[in-house]
C-alpha cells in the first residue's frame, strides 16, 4: 500500500465514502512489504556513504555489467569484488568512470564527495606477509569508498617481531585495525595485545598442507588470547574493511 | 633500566664522571624489557577504563583469590569470568566489595566512577533464545565495567521473526550490537541486514547433534551474507562485550 | 497499536476530530510489532492442532514447570521433550492432567479432541534397532498430539533385510514415513526405494568409534540414493514427527 | 518363475502328472527374483506419474543417450539432471521431443498429460540469492514433470528480511516449500517460523572459505530452530523437488 | 504361508477342491515375509557354528538377561559384548552355564562341540600395546566360540620392531591375522608387509590429543601401504574376530 | 653374508684355519640385511602367485615403463594400476605381451599358468551403481592375476533392493565378496546380512556434496551393523581384490 | 640364541663333534629375535642415560607399581607420567626412593649420577600461560632425568609481547627450546623468529570452543612461519622434553 | 636512532650543549625499531651460515628474481623453494651462479665456504617411497646450504621392513634424522624405536582417499609411540632440513 493509496482511503473515510469498519479491515490487510519498504528507506538513510557492493563469483560478465550500471545510476559509490580485468573491460564500456584495482581485483566507482575524510581518524590495514596483500587491498578499496582514511602496513608477520614493533605507534592511534594473516595466523593476537581498539582479523588461504586453505589461521584468530579480536571469513577483506570503516565513521561523525 | 638509573648515568656524563663511549655502550645494552615497560605504562594509559580480567577455568580457588586481590589493589575494575559462587565465597573474604553475577557466573569489582556513562550511546546485547542468556550476561557485565551503557534484548530468534522486527529501532540506534545465538546461529545475519553498525556475533554451544557444540552457529556466522558481522569464539561473551565497548567508547569520547 | 486504538483513531477521523494528515502520520508510525502480532494471530489459526513444545535441556525444573503451566492455560496440547521423570514430578503438581512417556522421556498434555483422527491415513515410524526406540517414541508422541495416527515398526535394520521386506505393505500405504537409524544408517535408503511417499530420516547417536555420535548415519542419509529421503538433526525425533504429521494432516483435511 | 510356468505346474498337479510333494518342492525353490519382479510391478503402479530420472555425472554421452531413449520408450516422463547442452545435442537426435532447461542444466521429456494439475495446490520454491537459482530450477523441472504446480520466489535472503516478509502469504498457502540457500543458509529457519507446512531445505555450494562448499549452510539447516524443516544433500534440487511434489500430490489426489 | 498351509492348498488342487486359477491367485499373494523366512532358515544353516551375539550398550540388565536366555534356548553359542560383571551376575542366574571374560568384558555360553577345531589352522591376534588387550580379548572369545584356534601375540608395537620380528613365523603360518593398535596404528602395515594372508586391522581408542579417540590409527590403517589390510570400526574386536574366523573356517572345512 | 661365505667360514673353523673366537666375532657382525634377505626369499615363496604391482600416480611414463619391464623379467604376473592408455602405449613397446584394461585403467601381464583356477570357488565383485564399475574392474583384474575366479554383479544398489535379492544365491556361495558403493554406501551392510563369508567393502568417491569424495560411504561401511564387513581405502579396488583373492586361494589350496 | 650357546656350537664344530652342515643349518635357523636382542643391547648402550618411561593412563595401580619396580631394578632412572598421588602412594611402598612431582603429575626415580650436567648448555622450557605449566613440568622432569639442565620461563604469551622480549637472551643461548601454548598457540612462531636453535612446540588442550581441545594451537604450530619449529602431540610434554634433551646432550658430549 | 646520532647526542650532553633532561626525554623516545635493529644484527651473527630463503608460491617470476638478486647481494647462500625451471630461467639471468635442483624444484646459490663440513656428523634423510623423494630433496638442498653433510636413504617403507633394518647402522650414527612418508606415514615411528637421536617427521601428500592429502600420515606421526619424533607441516622438507641442520651444527661446532 503506497502513500497515495493510504491517503486516498483516509480521505474517503473523512468524506464518509467508506465506513470505519471498511478502513479498519483494509488496514489489517496492509502487507508487511509496504511497511518494510518504508523501513528500508529509513535504513538507506542510515547507510548513507556505504557503497553498493557486487560479489562477482558465480555471476556472468553481462550480469555484473548490468548490475553495476543499475547501481551506478543511483548516484552512490559502487564496488564489485573478486572480479577480473576482463570483466572490467566490459563494465567500463557501460560505466566509463569506473576504475579497476589490480591488487584487489575489484572494480569501483567513486561518485560521492571524498572531502569529508578526517585524516586524524584512520583504519590501519596490516598484513603478515606480502602474499596477503590482495586481501588487504580489498579492505582498502572498501574503506576508501566509505570515506575513511587508511594506513597500510604490510609484511610484518610475527616470525620477525621487530618489524611489527616498529609500527606500534601507528597501530595504537588507529580507530580500528584490520589484521590479515595466512599460514599460522598469529598476527592479530600480537596486535591485540598492543592496542586498545577493535582488531578485525582476516584469515587468508595463503599456506599449504595443514593450513587447510585458511582453516588454521581462522582457528588461531578465533582462539586469540587478546580480548579485542573478532574474525571474518577466510579471505574476506571486504567485510573486514566494511566493519572497520563503520567504526571509524562513528569516531569521526558519530553515527 | 629505570628512569632513576638512566638519569643518574646521564648526569655522570654531564659531570664527566664517565665518558661518552661508556654511556654509549651502556645504552646499547638497554634491554628490551626496560623499554617495553615504558611502553607498557603508555599502553596502560590507553587502556584506562578497561577492567583487569581473570579467566578462571584451570585455576584453583586460592589462585583466583590471590590474583583478584592483587588486581583489586591497583584500583581498577576487576572481572573474573567462568567461575562459581563457591569461588566467590573465597574471593569476597579477601575483597569485600566484590560482587557475584549469577547469570554471568562472574565475580566483579567496580572501583571506577561510572558516572561517565553516556546513555545516548549504548551497546545492544541480543540473544536468540533464553538459553543463550548466560553468555549475554558475561558480555553485559564486561560492557558495564567498561563504563558503557547496555540494552538487553533476549529471546528474539529467527524462527519467530516478528519478535526481532519489533526491536528494529533499538537495534538501529545502537553504537554496536552483540548478537548471540546457538542452534543454527542465524540471528546475526538477520540483524546485520537491518542495521549499519558493527555486529559482533557470538556462537553458543546451545544445541545437540550436528550442532557440534557450537561449530554449526560459528560457521553460520562466519558465512554471514550481511557485511557488518564479525565473530568471536564459541560462548565468548567477554570478548564480544569488550569489543563492543571499545567501539561505543570511541563514539562517546573518541579514543 | 491494538485493534481498539486503531478503530478509535479511524472513528476520530470519521468524526473529523483529527485530520487525514494526522492519521496518515500516525499510521506511518505503526510499529512492525503491532502488525506482526496480527500476523501471528493469523498464523496461529494455521497452526491449529499443533502442540506447544518445550525443549527442556538447559532449562531448570522450575522454568519448565512454569512454561508448561502457562502453555497449558492456552487450551492447546503441550509437549515437553528430553526431560526426566523427576521434572515430571514437579510439572504434574502444577498441571495434574499431564502425562509422562517413559520411552520418549517426554511430558505431554492432551487437551484437544482426538476424535478427528483418520485411521486410513497414518504415519509409519520405523527403527533399525531396538536402541533407536526412544527417538521413535519422541516422534510418536508428537504425531499423536497433532491428531494423526501412527504405525510403529521397530528393529527392522538392513542387516536382516527380510524383517523389513515383510512390512512393505504397511510402509507403502503410509502418508509419510519416519525412518530412524544409528550405526551405519542405511534403513531410510532401502525404505526410500520401496515407497513413493516422503521419508523423513532421523540419524541417531547409537554407535561408537567412527560413528562419531551420529555423524556417520547423518551422512549416509544425506547421500541416500533414494530420491524421497530428507533428513533432520541427530536424535531429533520431534522434528521428524512434526513434519510427518503436517504431511499426513494435509492428506486428511487438506491444509 | 513366470506366470505361464507357474500355471503349467499347477495344471500338471491338477492333472496328476506331478505329485503334491514335487510341486511343493518346486515352489520352495521359487527365487526371490521372480516374486520381487511382481513386487516391482506393484510398486511401479504406486509410482505412476513419477518421472524416470538419470543422474548424469560419471556417465558418457552415449550412455546417457541410450538410457534416455530406453526410458522414453516406456511412455513416462524422463528427466536427466546435471548435464550439458552438448549432451542434449546427442539425446535430442534420439528422442526428438525432449527439451533442455538451460537454468537447471537438465534434459526432460514430457509424455504424460499435464492437465491433472491443480493450481490451488502448489509447491513454493524459494532461494536466498540469485546464484542459488540453478539448484532451484532443478527442483522446478522435477516438480513440473510430476504434474504439480510451482511458485518461484528468488533472491529473498535473510540479510534483507523485508523481501522475504513481502512473500509471506504465498509461502503460507503452499502445500510444501523448497527453501534453497548457500552462504550461511539461514533462509529455511526463517521460513519455517512463518509457515505450518513442510519446508525441504537445500544447502548450496555457493560461498567460499569457511563455507566449506556447502557444509556451513548444511549444518545451519540441520540445526534449524524451526520444527518443520528437513534437509537434503548439498545442491540436491532434484530430491527436494521430488519430495515436495509427493507431498503436494497427496494434497491434491490423496495417494 | 507356512509349509503346512502350502501343502494343504496343493492337496486341495490335486483333489480338485480348488481350481488352478484359485491356487495361482493365492500363490501370487505369497507375501515376501513367508518366503524370506524360508530363506532365513536356509541362511541359518549356512551360519551353523556362528554364535548368537548381543551388543550390550544401550540395553538394560533385564533386557540383556532376557535376550541371552532366549538365545541360549536355541542351543547355539551365545556372546554378549561390552558388558560388565554386574550384568553377568544377573545373566548367570538365568543361564547358569554362562561365563564371564574379565579381559574382554564379555559374557559367553559354549553349547556346541569344540572338538572340531583344527590346530594346524589358526587366527593370530596381535596387539601393539598392553592397553590394546581388551579389544584383542573380544576378538579371541569370538573366534573361540566360532570353533577356531587362536594364537595371541601382545605388546609387539612398531617402536620396538625386534619384538614383532621375533614372531614372524607364527604370523606367516596363520590363516588370518587380527592386528590391533591404538596410538599411531602402524602395526598392521608392518605385519601386512611380512605375510601373505588377510590382515584385519582394528584401530583402538588408546591415545590422546591428536589421536582423536581412534581416528588417527583408523586413518593409518585405511592408508596402509601393504595390500592385504582391511579395517573395521574403532575398538571393534568382535567384528575382526568374526571375519578372521570365517576365513579360518574356510581353510579348515571349506565353506 | 650369503650361504657360500657362511659355509666357507665354518669350514675354515672345522679345519682350524680360524679360531672359535674369530668366527664368533664374525657371526655377531652378521648384518640384519643378510638374514632378512633370507627371510625375504622365504616370504617370496609364500607369495607365489601374487602379481607384482605398480601404483602409477606420481610416476612418469618412463618410470612406469622401466619398472614394468624389470618386474616382467622376473616371470611373474605384473599389474600397473590407475594408469592411462597413453602410458600403455609406452609400456607395450617394452613388454609386447602386456594388455590394457580400459574399464580398470590398468596395464597387466599374464605370465603364469591360469589353469589352476577352481571355478567352484570364486570371489563375487558387486557394485551399487554403474558408476562404481571402474573400481570393480580394478578388483577383477587383480583377482584374475592371482589365479582366482570372479563373478561380477553390477548395479544392485539398495534403493532397488529387489535387484540385489535376486542375486542372493550367487553371493552366498562365494568364498569372499568385494562390495563396492559410493553415494551412501549401504550395499555392504545389506550383503553382510545375507551371507556368512567375509565382505570386503570399498567406498567409492562417486557422489557429491556431503559425500565428501567418499568419506560418507567410508563411514557407513565402518559402522556396518553386519558383522562380516571390513573396509579398505576409498576407490581401492586393488586391495579389496587382493584380500578377497588371498581368502579364495586358501579355500582352494589351503595356504 | 645367546652368546654362550653360539660359542658352544662353534666349539663343537672346532672339535668336530658336529659337522659343518649341521652348524650351517642351525645358523640358518637363528631367529631374528636372537639377533635383534643383540641389536637391542647395542641400542641400549646408545640409550645410556635415557630414563625408563611408563605412560600410566589405561594402567591399574598394581600394574604401574609392578612395572616401576621392575624397571627400577635395572639401575636406570625411571619416569611414570600422567599419574596421581594415589598411585604414588602405592609405588613408593615398593620403591622407597621414588619421588612425586605434583606439578607434572609424575613419579620419578633418580638412580644415575647427575653430576655430568653442563650448565653452559641448557634447554629452555617456555609457556604462554600459567595454565600450561603442568605440561611444562612434565618436560622439565624428563629433561632433568636425562642429565640436562633446564631454564624455565612461564607466562610469556604473545598477547603481552614485552614479557617474551625481555627473555630473548635466555632463549637465544639455549641448546633447544620447548615452547608450550594452548589457546591460539602463537608462542612458538614468535620464538622461532628470535632464535637459531630448534624449537619443539607443544600444543596444549587449554582453551574452549573452537580450540577443539588443542587442535587450534596444533594447527597454528604446524603452520608456523618460522623455520625452526617442529611439533609433538597435544599436551605431550614428555616427548618434547625427551627430544630437547637429546639435542642438548649432543651439544655437551657429542653422541 | 642510529649509532652516529646517539653518539652525537651524548657528546652534546658531555659538552653541555643540551641538558640531562633533554637527553633523557629524547632517549625515552627511542623507538623500538632502532633497538630492535640492533638486536637483529646480533641475531644475524647467530644465524651465520643460514641460507636466505624465498618461499615461491604466490609470488610472480619478477618478484622472485628481484628478491633472489637482493639476497644474493648480501653474500649469503640463497634458497628459493617450490619453484620451477621456468622461474630459474629468469633468476639465472640476474644471478648467473645460481643452480636449479630438478628433484627439489629449488633454485639455490652457494656463496659460502663449504669446507667446514664435518663428515663424521651427518643428517640422515629417509623416505618411505620413491614418490616422497621430491620432499626429501628439498631437505637435502637446505641441509647442504647450511654446511652440513647428508646421507640419503630412499624407498625403505615399513611394508618391506627388511629394507629399513638393513640401514640401521647408518641411522643410529646420524646426528638427526629427517623421516619422510606419505600413505600411512608409519616410517618415523619405526625409526624412532631404532635410534636415540631426534627424528624430524615430514608427512607428504602422497596418497588418495582417506589420506586426505597428507592428514593421515600427519596424524600418524603426531601420535608416534616412539618418544623422539617431532613433526613439521605436510610436504615441508625445507623446515625439516633446517631443523636437522641446526642440530647437526651444534654437534659439530657447538652453537
Amino acid at each position: 500500500m503506497n502513500s497515495d493509496k493510504l491517503k486516498k482511503i483516509l480521505e474517503q473515510l473523512a468524506s464518509h465514502e467508506v465506513s470505519v469498519d471498511d478502513v479498519y479491515d483494509q488496514l489489517r490487510q496492509i502487507s508487511v512489504e509496504d511497511l518494510e519498504y518504508a523501513k528500508l528507506d529509513h535504513q538507506r538513510h542510515l547507510r548513507c556513504g556505504m557503497p553498493e557492493v557486487i560479489y562477482c563469483p558465480n555471476k556472468t560478465t553481462p550480469q555484473i555489467t548490468e548490475i553495476f550500471s543499475r547501481l551506478a545510476a543511483k548516484g552512490e559509490n559502487v564496488l564489485a569484488t573478486r572480479t577480473t580485468e576482463a570483466v572490467y573491460a566490459s563494465v567500463v564500456k557501460a560505466v566509463p568512470n569506473c576504475q579497476f584495482d589490480h591488487d584487489a581485483n575489484a572494480i569501483f566507482l567513486k561518485q560521492t564527495n571524498m572531502n569529508t575524510r578526517d585524516n586524524n581518524h584512520y583504519v590501519a590495514v596490516v598484513t603478515a606477509r606480502t602474499s596477503d596483500i590482495p586481501v588487504a587491498k580489498e579492505a582498502v578499496v572498501t574503506i576508501t569508498l566509505m570515506h575513511q582514511t587508511v594506513e597500510e602496513i604490510y609484511d610484518v608477520g610475527v616470525a620477525g617481531i621487530e618489524r611489527l614493533l616498529s609500527k606500534v605507534d601507528v597501530l595504537q592511534r588507529a580507530s580500528a585495525i584490520v589484521a590479515i594473516a595466512g599460514m599460522e595466523g598469529a598476527l592479530p593476537s600480537v596486535i591485540g595485545g598492543l592496542v586498545s581498539v577493535p582488531v578485525i582479523a582476516v584469515p587468508t588461504s595463503v599456506g599449504y598442507g595443514a593450513n587447510f586453505e585458511g582453516v588454521a589461521p581462522l582457528l588461531t584468530m578465533l582462539n586469540s588470547c587478546a580480548a579485542g579480536v573478532s574474525v571474518v571469513n577466510i579471505d574476506n577483506g571486504f567485510s573486514a574493511g566494511y566493519i572497520a570503516a563503520t567504526i571509524a565513521r562513528q569516531c569521526v561523525h558519530g553515527k
